[in-house]
């Protein structure tokens, strides 16, 4: 069966894949000065944001994203009070991280103002804490921001970046992860979203090493469904410093959490962790 | 963007979605007396069967399925021999079954032989055990097959159907799961295919439901990732009658499986298991 014009579908790079919603209308388009945006309103995902092509976030499924983006690391974490988000302009990964209360300063830099600005319009409840008081949101250049950061000044470093083409290329090696390093306290722990098991293996294997080589001390990748992403099945990998390994976390924290979720808990925090046989064989883990 | 003629696409009904493999070439078609069926050959994706329009079988992703199909059921169970499995005709979980050493009889109940026949030619890799003499392939309709087979013969019963619709619709009831409970031991386990958590939370609940109302002692869902399959986020079901529970497993038989699997491992066994915070709140688990 083939697709009409009713469709958006995003042919995943080297895959041979495609995912497809069925649109209700084109809400909005602009070529910002960095990327492509496309809004769309869909018969059943809710609104739609598209960047250069590429699926970014559905009103639909975005939570278990952004949920495994924020809280196995900052559960993962001692104490975290200062987090960096580099890219996550849509602000979900920010909402996420401010339902920490432990937290009182997270810094969102994302270079392209026009994320947030249709997020606020498209995606309003992915933006309930821009005007949080422990929230900076700014519109600048990620490894530059970070390589101008104090030593030591941070405990999380969230990269929500777009896939390792483009833009965010340079946030996807070790010159970059070793400036996160730098600008981590030794507790720290940094997490990039890092693609498909099934389609991304080599970026994977290539990401661990870069952690590795830019001085980290263990590195560890969770995975979790994403429908709208190629394959539907996504990760993210922590990295750490000296201090703070990543097979254990704060389990009575997050069983004792007052804030809401609807993928994450202790339970799937473990099972995010765990490593199919080909991953391990792999050296995915 | 819209995808041209090269693509096959199945549209996941009330979704509002889809996926699509980009085509090299359709190999086959046959209308059988019970249902369409296509195999093309793709891109990246290796041969794909599609039944009805909806992707069944692909090369290259297969295993997640076919493994936590059989798997997880067969090592919950305390020592299972007699195995019988209802559809399932590529024998992707078959070969799985007979793995399992100590099995010593597997039927595959399939009411289409052209699925099998079609298997063997286009995926002989699923096909490797059908000739193993603990295997019997029978092309008969699953629900009679089990109405008359003798109460408390069966240690497993594996339901490896397509959707609820058409064909399968008799699969995913009370009164087949009745059966199923009388054609089983005490000790006997039940798994069925049930859906995407994301897209089919009804169809699931209702699972549960009609499997407790056949007398079923405990239900459980685990989950999996199936790029090809609606959401690309799958499940199976597990049912035990009375002797055996759900939650454990045996897991040192596990570690020490003598042979090879490309997902399952015994984490992955209890990380299917976990559920997410609106499976739970549904009532999903």
């Amino acid at each position: 069966m083939t697709l009409d014009k009713n469709w958006f579908s995003e042919q995943h790079a080297d895959a041979g894949s495609a995912f497809s919603l069925k649109i209700k209308k084109k809400l909005h388009e602009e070529q910002t000065p960095f990327q492509h945006i496309e809004i769309y309103d869909t018969e059943t995902f809710g609104k739609l944001m598209v960047i250069d092509g590429c699926y970014m976030v559905t009103s639909r499924e975005n939570f278990i994203y952004h949920e495994m983006m924020a809280h196995p690391a900052l559960f993962t974490h001692p104490d975290p009070k200062k987090v960096l988000i580099i890219g996550g302009g849509d602000c979900g990964t920010l909402r996420e991280v401010l339902k920490h209360r432990d937290v009182n300063q997270a810094w969102q830099v994302d270079i392209d103002e026009a994320v947030t600005r249709l997020s606020e319009k498209y995606f309003p409840e992915l933006c309930v804490s821009n005007g949080d008081g422990r929230a900076e949101l700014l519109f600048e250049d990620g490894i530059k921001w970070i390589q101008e950061s104090e030593p030591g000044s941070l405990d999380i470093i969230i990269v929500d970046s777009t896939d390792p083409v483009g833009l965010a290329k340079g946030l996807f090696g070790e010159a970059f992860y070793r400036s996160c390093f730098h600008a981590l306290d030794a507790d720290g722990i940094l997490v990039h979203q890092s693609e498909s098991p099934l389609y991304h293996p080599k970026l994977l294997k290539s990401m661990h090493k870069a952690m590795h080589k830019a001085g980290f001390n263990a590195t560890k990748t969770h995975h979790f469904p994403q429908p709208s992403y190629p394959s539907g099945w996504w990760s993210a990998t922590m990295a750490c410093r000296e201090n703070t390994g990543l097979d254990g976390f704060r389990e009575d924290d997050v069983r004792n959490k007052i804030f809401k979720t609807r993928y994450y808990n202790a339970d799937m925090h473990k099972a995010a962790l765990a490593q199919p046989e080909f991953c391990k064989e792999a050296g995915l883990g």
